[in-house]
């Protein structure tokens, strides 16, 4: 038993790779304290995706702003081999003190794009590279898997049921508020409802019925008790002779006053049972008893279930793991130290160096028409994305409300151009142009890292 | 700024689907307070998998016995519509007081069989479903795939790379635990290292070479900081003139007492480069220098570097999101209620009822010759793979060290046939036998609940 319940995992400094705290010894020994400029990236889209949706930006300014080596935690790294107490204490003293650039929540986004950028003294910025690129990754998978399940079913009804498969605690949580963000109306996570203000939605589980004697019984017993939140769930042993059991009882329970919401299917041929469950319901005259469905839901299936006589869709798995892409390509990279750019040349990952910004460009129907991908200080048409969130470790501005952002994202998604909503991958690509004065600048950190490279024959 | 660390969510009572509070209204409401019996298994394996390794159990435990609603939560439950005070008030009594059985951590299990048993109080067993599945959901995919990842690599030194893309904080230590249960050798997660007791493993990434201007410099600088713990990363700007410099500064570093231990490879074709690196190497006389690679690493990529002179992997991405299985189609179903056994018979998705028990038969060569899938006072050949772990909400035993659970799981693992250690979907799969009892069970029940439901016509 625990006297005390346990704290976050999330919230502590120790929440990082080994590497991170070897580096930070070697950069406090060498005196190295010079501003970093570190930017997070994905190199491509996954498989059949065609944008990304920005999220997790607000986990990441609270992790910065209470970022902090506990006592405990530095008592525990003073007794490993290797960090001795000098070292320990400087830690002590290490808070968050740079600054944060980055695209709002919401905002489409495509490969190569910065979305964050921190400029900080290096062992700070270097800190928080693995809680940085786990919170961008995790809240991109997520918001773009919501928004192709928006995308495949307008005008539906969306809740995340993905809790028990979401990968843990924060991942549950953290899906829950990406899935509303991105256009989700909903989660059945009690804990994302109080932490997060998402409505909560759920009733009933197989087992309910189960534990009943009678099928009937059991949707009586569920009315009665949840007068405003009625639907029932048909499935446990025969959809629609379940179906017809509603049907049956819907009368008897307005007269109690009680008006049965909806049926739920979650097994079988969704569209065909939605189909005879509807004929059922409309032959008993509950024409207002709506259908909702679950079971192992994708915005694929959801695209084929579209004409289904179906309001509404509880989706799990496939969300809350993001089952067809569950990991990004994507990395917090070095761009500049000291005010000198950098550029990591490593095959395959060769990255573009400096400071930069994207410019976005609508065109005349509203729609995104190209990005560009420019120095942080170039002028160029369209909007820049990346815009001043910390300055010396203290945010510019409160949290925004989670339904401003929702608002923000689905005005996002009615910019993107028709062909990208595809469910399937879309040719073209989204173009994003690089700026000569980028190019010029990545081929001059070449040719001096070139010579420095070829300068560097240590002393045998 | 908070003034106190956020608690962990996992530790919430309301990390679970709001329909299991709407159930335990209606089970409190009618008086529903009998024994439910739930079990947690796995429909299939997923893609090319043979077998699966039980993980999670310890975590589930701890929450069990922690498990209450804290004052905080009750009064916000309180403000919501359908959760009268009365109700709430009851949720602040509730603890787990039931048994559970369970395979121990580390036991091979396969599609069917029950690996988690829970008899309880209706509503105790029911509010704790959602956090049961997402914990043996998530140990199960980490610790197969890690294991899959061990018989891929034998004989050679695993670290998880993975944290920072592991779906958040929980996930991240979860993945840790469970890889070095089945087998991986450390991690590079700092906090699991703390929690768990972890081997921690890491040095340096492409950020520490970039922000020295000479990569000799940055090195020297390196080995010099972590004289115990000096592994270089030669692939910032190119793989082989890295080595070259690595081999020109070994002497010099060893006659300053600092043994060079390895470099690391990040990119490119890992076994091209690694045999360039080793010759070069050794033509320099350092044979002594070992050689990691990590970078985008699979079970499958482990598979093709086995002949490369490589002597330890960090694999990321692919261990620490279950890349091809990022979700397992699994359930935790109501088997027995009130004493009579329950059966779902949802298309697809029909259980066996009843409480169940799994032996498992050995062959001749001490390899896994079948499993029997019984009812849990059957007498059958082999061994009772559930075990008594709590009894009336306390434990039967102080958690095993983690090390004591590792060697259990290595131990398991040998005793695989050997087909099922192929990457591949191997045939035949691991025969599961039901018991004639357990068949008869089912059709019992099939014949009782179709009576109920024939005679179950409600009044109109």
């Amino acid at each position: 038993m625990t006297s005390h319940p346990p704290l976050d995992p999330g919230a502590s400094a120790l929440l990082t790779d080994l590497y991170q705290l070897t580096m930070l010894k070697s950069y406090y020994e060498r005196g190295m304290h010079d501003t970093a400029v570190f930017e997070f990236f994905v190199r491509k889209l996954p498989g059949a995706r065609n944008f990304f949706v920005a999220a997790g930006l607000e986990q990441v300014l609270e992790f910065l702003e209470n970022l902090r080596f506990t006592d405990e935690e530095l008592d525990w790294l003073a007794g490993r081999p290797g960090f001795e107490r000098g070292f320990v204490e400087q830690l002590a003293q290490l808070r968050f003190t740079g600054d944060v650039d980055a695209l709002p929540e919401g905002t489409l986004y495509f490969p190569h794009e910065p979305i964050l950028r921190v400029a900080a003294p290096i062992a700070q910025a270097q800190l928080v590279e693995t809680r940085i690129v786990a919170l961008l990754q995790l809240g991109t998978l997520i918001a773009s898997k919501a928004a192709r399940c928006v995308l495949a079913a307008p005008g539906k009804l969306l809740v995340d049921f993905g809790l028990r498969r979401a990968h843990g605690a924060e991942a549950g949580l953290l899906a829950a508020r990406a899935a509303y963000l991105a256009g989700f109306d909903g989660t059945a996570t009690v804990l994302a409802g109080k932490r997060y203000g998402i409505p909560l939605y759920g009733t009933m589980a197989h087992s309910f019925i189960q534990a009943h004697e009678s099928e009937t019984g059991a949707f009586l017993d569920f009315a009665r008790g949840h007068p405003d939140n009625t639907v029932l769930l048909v499935d446990t042993y025969d959809t629609e002779a379940g179906a017809e059991k509603v049907a049956r009882i819907a009368p008897q329970l307005a007269r109690e006053g009680i008006r049965v919401k909806a049926v739920r299917l979650d097994s079988g041929d969704l569209a065909e049972h939605a189909r005879k469950v509807r004929a059922i319901l409309d032959r008993a005259g509950c024409k207002d008893i709506g259908i909702f469905a679950s079971g192992g839901l994708d915005e694929y299936e959801l695209a084929k279930l579209a004409a289904a006589p179906i309001g509404g869709f509880g989706v799990g798995t496939a969300l809350t793991t993001s089952s067809d892409a569950p990991g990004l390509d994507c990395a917090y990279k070095l761009e500049e130290y000291a005010g000198i750019p950098r550029r990591k040349r490593s095959e395959g990952k060769a990255t573009w160096p400096g400071r930069k910004q994207v410019f976005r460009v609508l065109g005349a129907d509203g729609r995104l028409e190209h990005d560009i991908l420019a120095l942080h200080d170039e002028r160029q048409p369209g909007t820049a994305l990346l815009q001043p969130a910390m300055r010396s470790g203290g945010r510019l501005a409160p949290a925004l409300e989670l339904g401003a952002i929702r608002a923000y994202a689905r005005a996002q998604l009615a910019q993107l151009p028709e062909h990208l909503k595809s469910l399937e991958h879309a040719e073209p690509a989204y173009r994003v142009e690089v700026t000569p004065a980028l190019r010029a600048l990545a081929d001059e950190v070449d040719r001096r890292q070139r010579a420095l490279i070829e300068s560097d024959v240590p002393a045998g």
